[in-house]
This record gives structure tokens, sequence and C-alpha cells, in this order.
């Protein structure tokens, strides 16, 4: 019997978002999940805990930076060509706030999808206990689009 | 008389360092280690392990920015004012090359020390199984002194 | 009969940007107008002309910098305390395509004004002689009041 | 038999970059001089003049900014391969120091030239009247080789 399993072409954003996230064994380790995917865009969260602080107890600004990488990489991800993943060419990060508790919510979007260089942003958000939200970081970012090798 | 303990003045880079790092949960986490601190430079390694893996099985960019981010910001801490911490205010980085196993080792660098911006420098190798070097990232940070809380 | 001279405390924010905006021999030698001032905002414009050109006859790379990173600047100093001025710690541009003929109109936007560091975003468009618009360059800024010397 | 005229292939990159620089109105228009230029290297120096000023009369960032590009742009192109262009994907800078008078010398250099990217540095200098240097800026940038049109 000949199976047609689900081709790359009707693949959802969501879906070849969810694929990748999961073999994400960072993203796994620090927490992070993904909260929304849609063509150019996509939410990732990281709930505060031991294992993202710095030295006075805040978010550490390595866990921000990886959380807007992943966002941004993954909004650049939904507008890549079937078959083909992105891979980060460099980002530049300003960090506008320090939190502690709470979580963090990272905003990435596709500022320009080009055939060779996907320019993205991403907006980390603070999100208290009581849903206040504030603003933590500001991601630029550059990727590039490569074969997909797995 | 009792004697006056290691006062903050006379403390020495490697101490001040060391004492920040072993509170970061974050690199405690992620396996870091402290390798190297002198005056305005701080060395960090990161052996390869499925918690800093991203989907492909290569180093995870956010764990080579966080990595990058601590040896620079180290570097940095060994020349603020005595009773200062630091504080990243932005940082860019490119990424050079993927990899797998072995580990990174991030070299720190003070740039530019002045009293209200430190500029740094942080260039991340990858040393493989065999020993061999191969650049993996470079990237360029601003510090900013705030006074210590802890 | 007592004057009231204009004092630091009610200048406009247009005005405050106009007589920086006066003083740059730069944006004078390019021909960079100002468009508009705001609180938080400021756009300014610059039309092609052989001073701006690369060598295959776009806008250089280096205009499009300077246009965004003044824009981003005046932006800045609209909030920045009476009697200081700003001056651009750092800033990370990525061009999004080159453009020829028209003029360029860089928007430069306060994303977090904070007492040491204001942070800032400028967004250059390209208007054709047809008034079709275009994305071409965008930034993000990190600025530091400092104390007005002239 | 007629004399094959100096090809592509034998271009030095002192010539490369000499054909591209005089084609670039912006830089004959600030003053800027090719000073050195060698496989991986450029060197690009720009005269104090108030055709490159900002309010305070010092050095414009964008000028500054300008110069550090085209070094970093021109000691990429001299690893470009055969008929091909750089064109900047993106870039960041710091400023170090403002300076007057004299002159600036930036030195790009390329960090790791690969087929679809290439990434440099740029360390701007500052000489002043009686020859002493200081740092003014530090830039890494992001290439990405293009068909030659003209």
């Amino acid at each position: 019997m000949q199976a047609t399993s689900l081709s790359e072409d009707i693949e959802s954003p969501l879906i070849r978002v969810q694929r990748s996230f999961a073999r994400q064994g960072m993203m796994q380790n620090l927490g992070a999940r993904l909260v929304r995917v849609e063509s150019g865009l996509c939410v990732v969260s990281l709930p505060y805990s031991g294992k993202v602080t710095q030295q006075q107890g805040s978010f550490h600004g390595g866990a921000i930076g990886a959380l807007a990488d992943i966002a941004a990489g993954y909004a650049g991800l939904t507008q890549a060509p079937a078959g083909m993943e992105v891979t980060a060419v460099e980002y530049k990060i300003n960090f506008l706030a320090a939190f502690e508790g709470g979580e963090l919510r990272a905003t990435g979007r596709v500022v320009r999808a080009g055939k060779r260089v996907i320019v993205t942003s991403s907006e980390v958000m603070h999100i208290g206990p009581d849903g206040q939200e504030r603003a933590c970081a500001l991601m630029q970012q550059t990727l590039m689009p490569v074969p997909k090798i797995y």
C-alpha cells in the first residue's frame, strides 16, 4: 500500500514550528512553550524558574536573548520556502528592564522575507503574577534559509 | 583584634567574578564553567549536552549568545568600580558556524571602560574532541555599571 | 518691562530639534531636511543626489545609516531632560532594499526613555517619484543623555 | 594580435577596490580616501571638515558609520568571488569617543568569508594633529556577495 504521508507543502505554519520546537533540547530544558504561530508571527513564553536566573535573581540576559531569538526565528520559518529551515546569521538585542517572577513572552515578527535573507524583530514582554505587562527587551535579527537536513 | 575580612577593595578580579558566577542559576543549569579571569578578560566554557541543543542537534544560538554574553559581561565586571555590578544594555552577535559535540569557549574582552558605559567583545570558539579550534561566533556588547544590590 | 525670553523649560520639541539640526554640517551637506517633530518622534528626509550615492548609483548605506541615526537621535532628544543633549552609544541597522532616485524618509521613535539610557528605533522608507513607499532599512539604537555644551 | 586587457581574474585587490571606490559619490563628497588595500583588509581615512560635523562640531556619527561601513565592505570585497560585488546586509557600531579636528582612519577586516555571508569588523581610530591615535568606534558587519551589475 502506498503511504501518502503529510507533505511539506500542506504543512501548516503551526505544525511546521511545533515539529522543530519539540526537537530543541535547550528550549525543553529552560521550560519555554509555544503560545501562538501564524504566517510571519510566533509567540513563545518562558516561566520564571531557578533555571533561567542571573546573579541577582532576575531573568538571565542569556535566557531573554534565547527566547527572543527563537520567537523571531520561528516567525521567519513560517515564511521560508517548503523543505527549508532558517538559521540565524546574527541578532542584536536591547535589554529594557530586569524582572523577577512571572513569565516572559516573546513575539517574533517577519519584517521582510527575501529569497536569501529574512529580517525579523522580536519584542519581549514581562507578564507579572498580577497580569501586568511591561517591556523587557527588543531584538532585530537576520535569518538565512538553509536546506533542512533532518 | 578581630581580623578584617576580605574587603571589596582588595577583591581580586577572579574572586569577584567567581562570587557572581556561582549565583547564576542559568549558568549552573547549562553547565558553563569559569576558565580564566584577569583584569579586562574572562574565559567561560560550555560542554556539549542535550541541555544546549537546537533542532538539528547543534549548540543552540541561545546558548552561544548566553555564553558570549557572560564572558563579555564578566570581563567588564573586572574593570567596574568597587561595589558596582554591570548590567548588559545590549549586544549584537554574529554566528559564524554550527557545531555539535566538544565544547564552546567564549573569551570576553574589554574594548573600552568608561565611567558610564563599558564596551566589550566576545569571541566564541568551538573546541572539537580532537582539540581542533574553530571560530563559532563574535559578539559586541554594551554594559553599564550599576550599584550592587546583594 | 520684564523680558521673558524662551527658556529651555518651555522649548517645544520642534524648536529644540531645529536648533540642533541647523548646526549639523553633515546634514546640510547631504541635503537632509526635518519633516516632523513630536514628543518621542522625529521624521527626516533625504532627497536623492550625487552626494549620497554608492558605486552602483543607489543611496549609500552610509547615508541611509546617517539619516536613520539622526531621526532616532532627535526622537530621543525630545524626551531628554531640559538642558541635556543625547549622544549615540551605538546602533544596529538592517538594509532591506536598494533604491535610486526619489527620496528617503526616516522615522525615529522612542522605544524606552530611561534616566541613563534611551532606546530608539528608526524605520527608513523610500518614496519613489510616483509616491510609492517601500521599506529601505530598520535601525535599533541606544542613546545616552549628556550635558549640552554649546 | 590585440592584447587582452586586465581581466577580473587577475585584478588585484587594490585595483578592484579603487575602481569601486571612485564610483562612490558620497565618499567623494565627504572627502574620504583609500589608504591601504590587501586581501581581507582595507583602510580608509576621512579628514575633518565642515562637511562631516554634528551639532557640537565633532565628527558626525553618520560619517563615522559610513567610513567604518566602507572600510569593512571593501575588506570583504577583496575576498568575494571574481565578478561579484558585496552588499551590506546589516551592521552594528559602538561609538567610543567624540573627536574634533585631525582625521579618522577606519580599518576593515574580514572575520569570516563564507559563500553566502561574509562577516567583517571595522575599527575606527582618530589621529590628532599631533599624530596621537585614539579609539573612536568599533563595528561588526554582515555582507552578502551579489552579482556585479555595472
